[in-house]
């Protein structure tokens, strides 16, 4: 079974970040998630991006605020691929997180998703291990499928408005 | 063998692209290097987008600078993994090619790296790979201890200097 | 009869598109409106822009918000000038769909006004029609001194309050 | 025949703004080219809008730099579509002057193209002038499939090189 | 007596606007207050600033919000000093206002002062009025000594609640 | 007559400060050119603007850059009108220079022009002096007029040379 | 006994600024809070900060808003080590008051922190007292590890609530 | 003697950095410069920060560009206090090391200085060092009284100048 570890640097990260697990357990990923900070847990959290592969995790999910330093942080301590997820917590409308995510150094990258975006942080990790896991793909096609199905229908409403 | 499809939106992208097929080739990963525009060659890169599975590629990387759409449009017609690459091609520092990239709505996501930033673009999609290739993993890891190894060489040096 | 279609991205940017359907029918312009997806129904959204002149449209209004491609991929498609109009739905204060709306790359214009902007991008779908339909011109002289009279009246107003 | 007038701010934007002439010239449409400054000749620029569709002008392009009201001013005296072009030309990277065209109060818009984007907005006055003009809109569809040509082109080339 | 135009682009400003009225008043200084557009009353904004001298006012003040044209099409027209006030009214937190004002081409200055900081434009209004009057530059220093005392007396009812 | 004191922060800011100067001597002001730091020589600084009054000083000009704190350090000493010059001097293009200076807070404003704007703080410093100095409004009319002719000119010479 | 003087510029930061009083005084620091404005009482922010080692402060926290010259005056007058505290105070989510007070000039510091940081302008304070007073330093060892047990505790309660 | 250990992000830093350490030296203090960086030799730059207090080290000055998480790692591993210096070294002017240090959450501050600003990271040092070392204290004066001198050194060169 597919695994991916979802950290966030902060409890109050939570309320976006349950959005990501949802997702991932409706394709059928087992989540793991845990709240490991960057600057007051640093060896906690190198140490989880150290053994994560070890513990079966294929893809990490990490969400942050501020000067967003815990998608970097993993990244260095493992060769998974890190999924780096903005957080709005600060005054500057989550600009910093997301700069201090997406502006890595050459060498160790954060693959990044919009801020708050945390619905596509699950996607995404949902296309890597469709990579490896061909089931995955195959939900991932139904998937946009019907999102294309809802739009459509939100499309097919509108016009029954207009016209009624 | 594992194959990347890289494609960009403009010719004039190329000079900061092919430090990405350099990488990956290095992974020895099999790379396609397309020039395919959103804007002008639509159809082709919808196309791309949607056969790109049946043709072979496992990832996509999509280089485009400022309203950078490409990205996204890959995106939109392909549910394998496509990473986003900002252009500096505007003048505004590369800001708006970042945000067109990244920003994705709920559904589509696309794994933004740095502005300019192609060689993570391609380490990006060595991870990827990784899950399914495990001998890419064995090299990332090497990878990264090359890299540290440098680091602690020009750390090395610098002592040296200042020291004699 | 003159015929406008109103493209928004999602169905959550209705609220602030039906202010540019009102203002076109006040000027009897006909509008069509949809919800389409430039991410998560490519296909239809393609097909909407390509069949546009042969149904009869002959301006695009498309409304996006964060990554905003919609109006950028509609004027992909189509040689119909298209009307951009960026929506503020992420945290970024409509940053982000301004420059992904704006800064199209050569070829391929879109027309873009503010941010929210529904009643501009609607007043100059009418401006550019009225080079065909001269009473629309004639219609936007009077709403050009129906706007002055308006403010008029509140300064007027506001001079009798501060003497009274 | 149909005809545009180009009106820049100042003498320095002609570097840029030249690049619209040459578009609207290849298209057949007759150009007018002056410069007239909001700031430093408002009463000039304010007759030359009144009086624009009065000696045939049917679209306007303004190009501004800084704080870019030439177009806005236009707007204020016609009806006709005014297209604001953006100009680099403080230390703000073209930032100021995208704001001060783009986000017009509701009433009278500006259709904007990106910053230093001579070419667009020249192309949006031809995709205007075609709702009239009908042998514009064969032309437009002309040059978009010559625009798809050339990349498609510089694909071919890309790819003949990376095999040879 | 001294004399100050106040002018508005919209009556929505007013809130903010009438900050500075206040403090003109309270300096004695005869205030008129317009609403006037610089888009929807341009010719009224002409003429308003052409015959301000003549009317026997000394100095203006601009408020607008967006693209703030207005400041600057005052100063076009007249050599009367004016004093611009970003009003915050789109969703960019006024920078666009900001930068629309501040940002003016050699030759026609505007004396810009913060986002909503109405109680500054009128000192600063005041301040240019000394020049030739002045019993208000006593006025002036009073003022200064009182927000001085102001601070002091915060400071020392601070000290005095910490200890109690 | 007539007396401006420009204080720059940096005698690196001389080339873009001695543009004030030049234009406030072609109108026949006295100017006091001072190398004064708010952070380096600051008790000379405030007394520079202390005394200013007494030494004839009518209006300040201060330029500085980054966090340009010399224009607000000036106005706290002085009821003296106090013209902000920000000069772009850090890699942040001017946007911390402009901050700095133009967001004064409430009590104590600054007249600030737009970056590297010399010419328009020699201006708006005229404007102010012409308040007392009925000459100097004579001259700026004269001034209003030459631009405006200057402008005509560049305009009339671009019809001649697209006829030729 | 180590002291701290915390100035700000207003009354109305209190309310952030109390966040760093009271972890100083859980450190056992003795702290001096004082309401002092660069602008509106500029010579008694001069003495206090000339004065401020000979009154046995050792380390200055300057909170302001705005364009927040505070921190930066106050380090024109002393060498003792200044810590500024950006205060969201405007329209502008506090980068105006971020810019006013970290992009300081070569030759006077100051130690900025995060935007409305008021705890880490504390413990920044403590860190640096701690070079000479080694009790603090254990203290702040101890504070590392509680906040480290924070996390661990809120990461476990986190496991539980998923599992159960 | 005191100790400063200067570590930066990349041999590229270097040029900035070095006149942190001729600063330091100056005061005779003395500098350990390491490149440590905090992506790719994590284990190297937390094993640092962690033995740093135990090498004598008293402060720390932490170099880095883009997502510049340097600074903020290791003070996560230690209590002495960090100073984050900002690189300009990506396309985005430096905004983004500045906000990736700036920005960090509460518990572990470090104390940023403006980008490229090595000069005041280094003099920011010696203040807190100076909380120990009386001597240092002296020398800062001094410092100051020099700094000062050469800006009134310039102020009468410039006008010896414009005299004659």
């Amino acid at each position: 079974m597919p695994k991916v570890g979802i950290v966030m640097g902060s409890i109050s990260d939570l309320e976006v970040v349950k959005g990501a697990k949802k997702v991932l357990e409706g394709f059928g990923v087992e989540v793991e998630m845990r709240v490991l900070s960057a600057h007051r847990t640093p060896v906690e959290a190198a140490r989880y991006a150290q053994d994560a592969e070890k513990n079966g995790i294929e893809v990490l999910i990490a969400a942050a605020g501020k000067a967003a330093h815990l998608p970097g942080v993993l990244a260095a301590y493992t060769t998974l691929p890190v999924i780096g997820l903005p957080i709005k917590s600060s005054t500057l409308d989550g600009l910093d997180s997301l700069l201090s995510i997406v502006q890595m150094p050459s060498g160790v990258p954060v693959a990044t998703v919009a801020i708050n975006g945390s619905e596509n942080a699950a996607l995404l990790a949902v296309q890597m291990l469709a990579l490896r896991y061909k089931h995955l793909a195959d939900k991932l096609r139904e998937h946009k499928q019907r999102m294309a199905q809802q739009v459509l229908e939100q499309d097919k409403k509108l016009q029954e408005e207009v016209i009624s």
